[in-house]
């Protein structure tokens, strides 16, 4: 992992000492922090607002593979898709904790890359980690971590509250972490059959960016601020556009229209797409780990969110009854099927 | 695990329904939980107080053997040294998140057992499951438990407000634990020798229980509260006496005596010790485990606390210079030496 590099092995320095070399680059930066590493537990003060907590776990063989997920990416990617679940709440982020378990396989130094990264998240979106927990693991790289936000109460986004002609938005794109993912598993694949060739990764890096590198969607809770709108329901894209949109649906207990020709595609998941021979639409609903946010908003704010830099409207909130629907440009609408993730 | 008893494998279920069946049960007591489950986020609302948060992981093979841990005890604990920690602020638990990893070792029963024991422990304690991750993993259980709680800001307790001549205290006794585990990796050792041979756990319970199933010491903060005193400092014990009463001595900048003699230890603990030829103090001193509450007071309340129960003076705070020292019934003192988990 860091073979030209110093490698300090984990027992030579100890829990406590470990800890101090791991924690001494945190800054507090969140007026709300009034404790953070160092005691039982860390002492927040909301100064009258709500908190919102959520909590993702990623594993080792599951959810990431070391040879192609660099270690300062990782921690980033951690914090980014617990920030996204906050920001998904229409709240602000302030606190993390953080468990970590590691296996002997791993070095001081490979941690520090790991924290690096988690503190770089943190820092851009103004977040303190402010505790957890590290210990040794019999098989690998584990992490979990919770991010704390906070927010007014009149503010604070369900997926419950969509109504029967809202607008359905996203931002960004859809479908480009999943499409990163593929080309590494290919690359890995002609790799290990020759461990000579070098993967073929250029002009690629968008897609592979997005998938090892996410950025939770800060920018349009800025922009909804701004613009007073309050979305009636809110939720982050982390199992595709389907598996959330119907959580919208069943949340709110309505049906939508999602034209297909208005999904969001970058040029670079077409590209991928077409050299892999997978639809990209496939990609947009059902590939996940876009962290992108899917919103809905009275139709009264259609000028104000079809001006909105990174945000597009892709369809509308209908009548139960009606079911969830998916409309192509032609031909008949088929309904919307949800994708979790895969049990074993 | 369960082979007795009806196995569903966790992909006949999927994430969404798995989830469902491991939710149901869940009933919100807390009037600051707004929103539990069900959404990108938990939303809370602390009603003017600060809000504390912990994190802690447990790991299969490492904090726990599933050869002698029933499930059920397991979620329980996973929960309790959450809780124990919450408390150690002098602040009240209020809500759970918990992220499991799960390989297909276990079925849908397993996960239900787990799930039982982590919502009585919650219910004994008036705490909202409010969210969590559960995931596939490739190679065990794995636990992760954040807990939150509330205190008014002038009652929440750390570790650095120790101050010269306060009193030392302790609740319950120390090294059962410890005592417990010990016992249980012997019977395990001839378990594995002869399956045929029961194991010989008959007058233990009180050590056993202790480890596998610890409780957090809720009676201490409301008899402090019932007596109107704020500890000057507090620690929960989950690395040992030594190790935590360092914690406390740094963090205050002072020093301490503790006499061995006060040190409380169950009649149990002692007899376990003798058969296994380990000194006691040893277990009580470096064993950990224990979620006893370690705290400091002022000297004026010395006839409170001697009179409450569950509680035991055991030394006082000392000046820095002299060092953090143990005194025995004859002889020398010796230094406090700590030791945190073995890292691999």
């Amino acid at each position: 992992m860091s073979d030209q590099k110093t490698r300090t092995e984990l027992h030579e320095l100890g829990e406590f000492k470990l800890i101090d070399v791991l924690t001494q680059d945190i800054k507090l930066t969140n007026s709300s922090t009034v404790k953070g590493v160092g005691d039982d537990a860390a002492v927040i003060d909301p100064l009258g607002k709500q908190v919102v907590v959520t909590t993702d776990y990623l594993l080792e063989g599951i959810h990431f593979d070391l040879i192609y997920h660099p270690l300062k990416h990782l921690g980033y990617k951690a914090i980014m898709v617990n920030l996204s679940d906050v920001y998904a709440m229409n709240a602000r982020p302030t606190q993390v904790t953080t468990s970590i378990g590691v296996s002997k396989r791993f070095c001081v130094e490979d941690l520090q890359e790991l924290y690096a990264g988690m503190l770089l998240a943190c820092e851009l979106h103004g977040v303190d980690l402010v505790g957890g927990d590290t210990t040794s693991s019999l098989t690998g790289l584990t992490l979990s971590v919770t991010a704390i936000g906070l927010a007014n109460k009149d503010l604070i986004t369900y997926r419950s509250g969509a109504k029967v002609n809202d607008l359905i938005c996203v931002t960004g794109d859809l479908g480009s972490a999943y499409m990163g993912l593929q080309l590494l598993e290919r690359e890995k694949k002609v790799f290990s059959g020759n461990p000579e060739l070098q993967p073929k990764l250029e002009g690629y890096d968008y897609i592979l960016e997005r998938f090892l590198k996410p950025e939770a969607r800060k920018q349009l809770i800025d922009l909804l601020e701004a613009a007073a709108i309050v979305p009636t329901s809110m939720i982050d894209i982390s199992d595709g556009l389907s598996s959330e949109m119907l959580h919208i649906c069943k949340s709110s207990g309505v049906g939508c229209r999602i034209y297909l020709e208005n999904i969001p595609i970058d040029q670079v998941t077409h590209k991928m797409a077409a050299e892999l021979n997978i639809d990209p639409l496939v990609a947009a609903l059902n590939g996940g780990e876009d962290y992108e946010l899917l919103f809905t908003v009275p139709i009264d704010k259609h000028d104000i969110i079809a001006a909105m830099d990174g945000a597009k409207i892709i369809g509308h909130i209908t009548e139960s009854s009606t079911g969830a629907m998916l409309v192509p440009p032609q031909g008949e609408e088929v309904a919307l099927i949800a994708q979790g993730w895969n049990i074993l």
